[in-house]
């Protein structure tokens, strides 16, 4: 079994906090959060000693229509400059790239002329060698950059090897991510997982990143399991907010750890002032028993979402709906 | 670090399930469940393989007014037998007995008169004493026993390893409880206390129990963190139903559990039928922002209850309250 890097009351200072609320998040409420609400996470972010602030995606708008969503399904570099400015804070800015969604050649500029610092690319363990070539770009570009594997829990072991050195040998970048896409693993295996991606990662001078979802209430457990054997780039949302079930919650990270550069009452305020008001507006996200159980049988949660939708809450015909033979 | 027994995969006949959801969840709603409900619980814990279902305590109507809670405060023998009769299923009956809140020579009659199968004694680590004579008159009396040690996350661990050798080697109670009464233990802390529980009670050819609190999210992580190192009588409640923050959920470790005995589906049935009313009804239990900061900082949740029910939702200035000076 893996060895812990460090105790519970240790500090780590490679560990980073990346908040995806508006990119997760986003994917509850179709990216429309309201200027006030973008501006006030970034500056509780900035205050929390939060370390990466992911905006958005970077949504290729001949895929995608624009009039369909709110903005920061695209971010715009004016878009976020309007709210950061220069950015002249420590916070670094993320963005999200999916691979064969982003017309990268066109809307992803040079470092130079951008205030984004890093961007991650999605990918499936399928299009690897794309996401290779997206990485490599945007790294050419002057970005920090990951590559996040979706939907492993459903991958073969054997081909997530191949993919796992193919990717951290051939690609130039930073991180590479471990995604619990269906909130389906359990700790040991996250520990064993995480174990793999670090061996391979580090043996390429890379590390190694977690996002994990909450659709069994395991997303901080998985989230803290991972950083206890060397996980170092940590994804968390505000009030867990995120798809489905939603994510591993900022304010439950941000209180373990011990580094004294975070603080959690800036997030506490922003929950107050925009959580509580986003909820009470009928915004639906959490683990719920429709999500624990497309989590239990490693499924999209794509029939969770719809059950959702419908209000239904006839939970056992739902579960023979989606454990059948049809 | 302790070793796992078992794996994912496998399945170990020592593990059994307790529901308290009328017990831990009791004291969200006063013990005033419907006898519908109770019914129906135990019902469908029968058809789903739970082992054990706790009814409620044995308070001492000397020191709680009857009038003021329902009658699962006290669990008489006539109201356990209204729902189970002679309980002619493989689900065995237990009961909580608080060490100083139970009158046990007068409401603790022999087993051959009872249909109850096990009582389970709460007791902090300063009553281990009067824990081991109430252990000790219950097992006489020829029931199952369990002594369950609360709020041990406050206790020094020079005391709790005394309290543990005493209990094991003086009391003839079959299993011993790791209790995290505030969920504040991480996963990383359970392991640790659940080899050193195990270790001691396996001495004694004892067993150890877990009864888990979700402040964190936790619960089930710290459940079945407890299950993979030796763990063997886990706790849980019907969605989590619980004070404060709630417990372990029922429907997500039924999920997780090997067992082909267990079914989650009727517990699904009775979460459409009870649950979603009940909720719906006002009640109010689970992972709040008020529990999770109780939770981090290791206290009683008594001060996020008095907020929960203050509707409040200033959780900067809560958190500041309860880690103040004053």
């Amino acid at each position: 079994m893996a060895e812990n890097r460090g105790n519970l009351t240790s500090y780590r200072p490679d560990i980073k906090v990346m908040d995806c609320t508006l990119r997760d998040g986003g994917l509850v409420n179709n990216f429309e959060f309201t200027d006030e609400f973008v501006k006030d996470l970034y500056e509780a972010n900035v205050a929390a000693g939060v370390d990466y602030m992911e905006f958005g995606y970077k949504a290729d708008k001949d895929i995608f229509d624009e009039k369909e969503f709110g903005k920061w399904k695209f971010c715009k570099e004016e878009d976020i400059r309007a709210i950061v400015g220069e950015n002249d804070t420590p916070l670094k800015i993320s963005v999200m790239a999916d691979v064969g969604r982003t017309n990268m050649k066109r809307d992803i500029p040079p470092k130079s002329e951008s205030v984004v610092d890093m961007v991650r690319v999605a990918t499936y363990i399928n299009t690897i060698p794309a996401a290779i070539e997206m990485a490599n770009y945007c790294s050419d570009m002057g970005y920090e950059v990951t590559v996040n594997i979706m939907a492993i829990s459903t991958a073969g072991e054997n081909e997530l090897d191949l993919a796992l050195e193919l990717l951290a040998s051939q690609s130039k970048a930073q991180y590479i991510y471990l995604v619990d896409s269906y909130g389906s693993l359990y700790p040991e295996q996250v520990r064993r997982l995480a174990d793999k991606y670090i061996k391979i990662a580090e043996k390429y001078g890379k590390s190694v990143g977690i996002h994990a979802h909450n659709n069994q209430q395991l997303a901080f457990a998985n989230t803290i399991e991972a950083c206890s054997i060397g996980v170092s780039l940590l994804d968390a949302t505000v009030s867990g907010m995120g798809r489905g079930a939603g994510n591993c919650y900022s304010e439950l990270l941000l209180g373990f750890l011990r580094n004294p550069k975070f603080n959690i009452v800036p997030v506490l305020k922003f929950i107050e002032k925009h959580m509580v008001p986003l909820k009470a507006s009928g915004v639906v996200w959490g683990c719920d028993v429709q999500y624990m159980l497309t989590g239990q049988t490693n499924q999209h949660p794509r029939t969770a979402i719809a059950f959702t939708k419908a209000e239904r809450t006839d939970y056992a015909k739902y579960y023979t709906e989606i454990t059948g033979d049809e």
